[in-house]
């Protein structure tokens, strides 16, 4: 049976804005705190009650899909055969809590591996990137233009400070020397955003060492869609079900980054 | 004769606004770019025609005041007796030419030195914070709270990964240590709009190495409204003639980064 994507892109559009209205909703209210892996790793109760949101929907409306989501209220997915979702609530629940902005609620939906939709909603600038595989990238009713080459002089980096200090992850001496011949370096702290900014062409490359699956499932299809390239730091494609390195950039300048900086070192 | 600063406030709260509209109104338009300083230091013409359409306003009102602006239109300010307004009129230009977003208008009005009215407006999001001394400070019409004390640990600081690696203005191990002690570290690339976002809470500190005053000027006026600190790197007040190192913070964090990073190095 063939999956109806149309139907799919109807519901998640509608369910997401829904989602966004409660988490403003939200806004005036107490936040219940927790730490899950280390004490920058964020939960509240709304991260936990949207995720709850999305999954009752989905297994509703398309019972055989499976779910993998951020807060563990889906299923257990261990392998990526039919369709399956991959849902951050809120992705930036540090800037949820501090800033009450600069967050996003991320979606990609999957067949057999493959990105076939992709969602990325800025709750609070009302700014939905969405993109649905072959049929074009779109920050709300805008089609976003694909991706054109820039050199690093003229890039606008998204990398944290964290990795060009001393780190778990990588020896901060490789993307130091980026630092430096970049136009610019900026750091957002929500993967989702900091995704959806390179492919609405707001920033040429972002690099982080660390994010789960669902921070950037939602992002993956997007920039893939205006012709952006992710990967992990080393250049290989992302794996769905594992935490990864992601280096996202456009076109040329993820190839130009890959072999001045990373592939030399 | 006193100054009439009610009169001065209302004056650049309709202006401020008018110019955020015409700055919107270009970006249709191809921008014209050079460099200044260097090739990170950008200048269009629109960031010259906001100016100019201050200093023709500020003259034809207010005659006997003097302006020190970014793009050089303005007075010759050797000192600070008088009413001096320090302008910048897109603060935040590489992120106007690239994103269309994340930069702001800042102006500060100084009598003899001491801030009286200070303004940033974040033109995109159609927010503006402001402040008179002694009268509070306000985002669009909403008063903005006092800061209160936050720990390292809890604190999101605002410090451009140049500044973590070698670099001509401070030891990259300084600021390491901060790096990997506060909850997170986050970059906007506008001093204005990240001295606001302190204002409002959004952030807790904010560290750069080299400011012109006109990036300074407005948002220093509204953090110290608020109970914010505003000095150099070294815990020393800011001079309004020349560059400096900036460091805002909310108060008591102020003191704890300054004798557990700084003083010490």
């Amino acid at each position: 049976m063939s999956v109806n994507w149309e139907q799919i892109d109807e519901c998640v559009q509608q369910w997401i804005i829904e989602a966004g209205a409660r988490i403003k909703e939200t806004f005036d209210q107490t936040l219940t705190i927790e730490t899950k892996s280390s004490r920058s790793d964020l939960v509240t109760n709304v991260d936990k009650e949207i995720e709850q949101f999305f999954i009752e929907r989905i297994r509703k409306k398309f019972p055989t899909h499976r779910v993998l989501g951020e807060e563990g209220f889906g299923d257990d997915v261990s392998a990526l055969e039919g369709v399956v979702w991959v849902i951050d609530p809120i992705d930036g629940t540090m800037n949820f809590i501090h800033q009450k902005r600069n967050f996003a609620i991320s979606i990609g939906v999957f067949e057999n591996a493959v990105g076939m939709l992709g969602y990325v909603y800025d709750v609070v600038n009302d700014e939905l990137y969405y993109a649905r595989k072959g049929k074009g990238a779109f920050l709300n009713d805008r089609p976003l233009p694909r991706l054109q080459p820039v050199s690093i002089p003229e890039a606008i980096v998204c990398l944290n400070a964290a990795w060009v200090i001393e780190n778990k992850r990588i020896d901060p001496s490789v993307l130091t020397p980026l630092v430096k011949e970049a136009r610019g370096t900026r750091s957002y702290g929500s993967a989702a955003l900091e995704m959806a900014y390179i492919a609405a062409g707001r920033l040429d490359a972002y690099i982080t060492m660390r994010l789960s699956p669902w921070d950037f499932a939602g992002g993956l299809v997007i920039v893939e869609e205006v012709g952006g390239v992710v990967t992990d730091i080393y250049g290989e494609p992302l794996q769905l079900l594992r935490p990864s390195s992601v280096f996202v950039s456009k076109p040329g300048l993820h190839e130009e980054i890959l072999n001045r900086y990373i592939r030399k070192s």
